[in-house]
């Protein structure tokens, strides 16, 4: 048996036009989702935005949102009754939870909020933080704020 | 036997430095969560690929992962007795309903499996689709596989 397998790709681009595309796909592509509203709330500092993909109901019990922080805004300290989960799809930030070091978050990563643990998220001083937010078990009551978190 | 597999990638870009990064910028807003691994299962047709993002526990009554569909796969038949959340991040694919006509569904949508309703989900013949699915509600029982979906 002979068996010969020949691949050839050969890309060329000398193309002003392929590069617009480019910008446009990265546009695109770090916009998912649209970042929605500014917040305006005594609950957060700083500049950050508010897409709410899924609504509070008692089928789904979840809250899903797109937030985005622009450098140096957060939350105050808040805690969920039923917990919630980041998933950063975009630049870093900071996460505490009351009485621990601050860390630092960046994108592809998974934060779990545990019930009823205070803490607080928002981007680093410097970068922008996309997060998606899931908030479940919401049948056991929503998001509780608390004070401002200091500089 | 003899066998001779050749492969041949000649990529010739007269671009600035501007444009490398641009590309590099895509590929990376295009993998916010690694694939993950093969999914080697009877439950799906095609290839499929799985990044289990948060495990089910009984703390966060969840379980979500990012899901890659190549074209033409999909799942089996299905439902979820808690429901589940899907986030279409990129490409295109199909949802059905028993009973209700197909959907195309596409990036930035989201879709809601209603708990107990029976359904599926993959991409389109000639496109890659990726999710987040968010199955919520898991103390009330996992997913529960039916048979396959004809073409």
């Amino acid at each position: 048996m002979v068996m010969a397998v020949t691949t050839i790709i050969i890309v060329s681009c000398n193309q002003p036009a392929t590069n617009k595309k480019a910008d446009a796909e990265i546009l695109q592509a770090s916009t998912i989702f649209p970042q929605g509203d500014k917040i305006v709330s005594n609950n957060f500092t700083g500049t950050a935005w508010l897409n709410l993909l899924v609504n509070e109901d008692t089928t789904y019990n979840t809250v899903i949102g797109n937030v985005t922080f622009e450098p140096g805004a957060r939350t105050n300290w808040h805690y969920h009754r039923g917990g919630q989960i980041l998933l950063i799809t975009k630049g870093r930030g900071l996460y505490q939870e009351k009485g621990k070091p601050i860390e630092t978050i960046q994108k592809g990563d998974i934060i779990k909020c545990p019930p009823n643990v205070i803490h607080w998220h928002g981007a680093t001083p410097t970068d922008t933080l996309v997060h998606i937010a899931i908030s479940i078990n919401t049948d056991k009551g929503s998001v509780v704020w608390l004070e401002k978190v200091s500089d």
